[in-house]
């Protein structure tokens, strides 16, 4: 990097990332709908619904009683036992509360299992296209991504023979997401038990994203802890909990880890936002409204998986779960970036580009992110239609 | 690091940071509180106070109308603006809005600002004592703390010599922070200059921690950016503004760094907690409680230096700012941790041992932190003197 004018010395290179592309997607969307266009988002993964109801008025509360200073940095107890509770309900898993470590975020709880298990430079398998703060987050903290490439015909999940190839190069993990982002697809038919055991029998730390549990369309997703003790599960209240802003989330990991974990987490966060964690013992109350948002979202696939084929886009895998759907456009364009900007520009549909996800492949992919409301994704599908119609 | 049993590998050895020492202090002083005894904090530097009235309303506002989610990764516009204005009516120094950046608190900030501009393995001068996060974010990022020895007799600030010596080692940056932590004390009398100075000549980064700021009895502290335009300043709402658990803070950058700032930010943090932003916003209205708040920090400290060296603890360097009271008690023990740990067993009274923050010379000292309301402070004092009274 250039040596720029006025700083005392250049800026490093090797953390040169690349931006979150839909981040700079949505400040733009952002900046349009500002300035008065009827923007419909599509970009950012998040839902348009705010934390339940329970949740806010736990914050409510707080608000008026609580000083809200800083909690342990592993989280308040009450949350860490009551997330532990949660994961009984779910899954039928035994974790004691000793083991959850509250974060702030999925972002957080990435940062601190990165940190607390792998030296400097190792190598973590990350399936492609996948989220891509992964590869930055890891490259920021000079450890040194080892892209999988997935496949459309293989459900865009990574197999036992991956975690082999991973091995034999010497790499320490795999971070597997089921449902994935940006493809919505999970691993199914026994699949994650094959990858824990791949891992298991390899050494290699098995990182399991379970950001988008509770939404999924047909097969429940399991979680990695019911095939592995060794596995790092992330979690968050963010999508099915509906409260991505409040950047609240949650790790299990092996016991032998949470005190390594501890020390990361007091140093490099002190302690989650308190209010966010208050807030966040009451989401729990509001599984049924939870229930009735996720229905919404099974609407809107249905509803998109018939529309957008007949605006032309016809190439998409019918997502298992999360609230993506990601659309092969190589029939229009082999620059989504481009494609995505004047779709912004002509139609007002914010989508995000699959060089997100891909930064090879994904030229010939975008992302629906299918989290808002019915009527805005049935009028986005529409102008979407009208928008590719040949001219 | 053993190899830890059901783990796949071993821990990496060169991520074993230590504790944030203050915060097992905490747990213990917490654990206590439960079990039924009557603890006086003084361990950990928050406010007793919780965020001003005005924050609070405005969060309650957005709980009832707003979705919450996430907010640009640099923070929302408003904010960022009202930041900008704050520098300019505190300190006379002109900042745009988009040299601003909101952080998940200061906590976020460094890590941002020592991945932005470092190269792995860089060295950063860190004045000793000083926080202890500093240097533990510092090594688990990969970077390498080069310690600067202050003295009491030097009122614990680094020299222009420092940083020339620092240049010669190699290093590329210093950290200062003024008022500091543990000891309260300031760079005054042209010493903030000087260092600002010397950094420039020589090429080194400036970072300048100035989250006690608001918080001096004598002389107001002064910004480096009104020292050098290449400063990176760290700030808080944690402290002046009493919103610690709130998790939310800024930083002021020299415009080539906004861009790869971002980048880090929206893939380490996504965005700081919306709620936080939106009652950080109303922080500003309180002025007039904040420093009301403050002059009763003045009160306890003025009540300790005068109660503590009455009861034996006589070698205090009288603090400039923060609230903070450093205290030499190599008359008592020349292990702080354990003569810590014993006068929370004994007198209830929860203070955090030296070696948090000078792990060599911190055997000699405790931190005394005087936010906490009067009546607790001048009981403290009182357990204090009891304690220490030759039996």
């Amino acid at each position: 990097m250039p040596d720029l004018p006025g700083l005392p010395r250049p800026l490093p290179e090797s953390r040169a990332i690349d931006p979150f592309i839909v981040m700079d997607v949505m400040g733009e969307a952002n900046a349009r709908e500002a300035a008065g266009e009827d923007i419909i988002h599509m970009e950012v993964g998040q839902p348009a619904t705010p934390a339940r109801r329970a949740a806010r008025e736990r914050a409510r509360t707080a608000l008026e009683r609580e000083r809200l200073g800083y909690t342990e940095a592993l989280g308040m107890p009450a949350l860490r036992e009551r997330i532990a509770l949660y994961m009984r309900e779910r899954y039928g898993v035994a974790v004691g509360p000793e083991r959850v470590v509250v974060t702030a975020g999925s972002s957080a709880g990435f940062v601190l299992a990165f940190l607390a298990v792998f030296e400097p430079g190792a190598g973590l398998g990350l399936p492609s296209p996948g989220y891509p703060c992964y590869r930055q987050i890891v490259k920021a903290l000079g450890l040194s991504p080892r892209l999988i490439e997935t496949s459309a015909e293989g459900r865009w999940m990574p197999t036992a023979a991956d975690v082999d190839r991973l091995a034999a190069a010497n790499a320490a993990g795999l971070l597997l997401a089921s449902p994935n982002n940006p493809t919505g697809t999970m691993a199914l038919g026994g699949r994650l038990g094959e990858l824990a055991a791949a891992c298991r029998r390899q050494g290699l730390w098995l990182i399991s994203d379970e950001i988008y549990h509770g939404l999924e369309y047909d097969a429940p997703a399991d979680t990695a802890l019911n095939h592995s003790d060794a596995a790092i599960v992330v979690n968050s209240f963010s999508k099915y909990f509906s409260m991505t802003g409040w950047r609240i989330g949650w790790l299990v990991v092996p016991e032998a880890l949470v005190r390594p974990i501890e020390r990361l987490a007091q140093n490099l966060y002190i302690s989650p936002p308190a209010i966010s964690q208050v807030a966040a013992l009451g989401a729990f109350d509001g599984l049924e409204e939870l229930e009735a948002i996720k229905a919404g979202y099974a609407r809107n696939r249905t509803m998109l998986l018939e529309e957008l084929p007949r605006a032309g886009l016809d190439a998409i895998l019918p997502a298992d779960g999360a609230f993506y759907l990601y659309a092969d456009v190589s029939r229009f364009t082999d620059d989504s970036e481009a494609f995505a900007k004047t779709m912004l520009r002509e139609s007002g549909v914010a989508v995000t580009p699959g060089i997100d996800f891909d930064s090879a492949r994904g030229r010939r992919y975008v992302r629906f992110c299918y989290s808002g409301a019915e009527d805005a994704m049935r009028e986005a599908a529409r102008r979407i239609g009208a928008w590719l119609k040949p001219k």
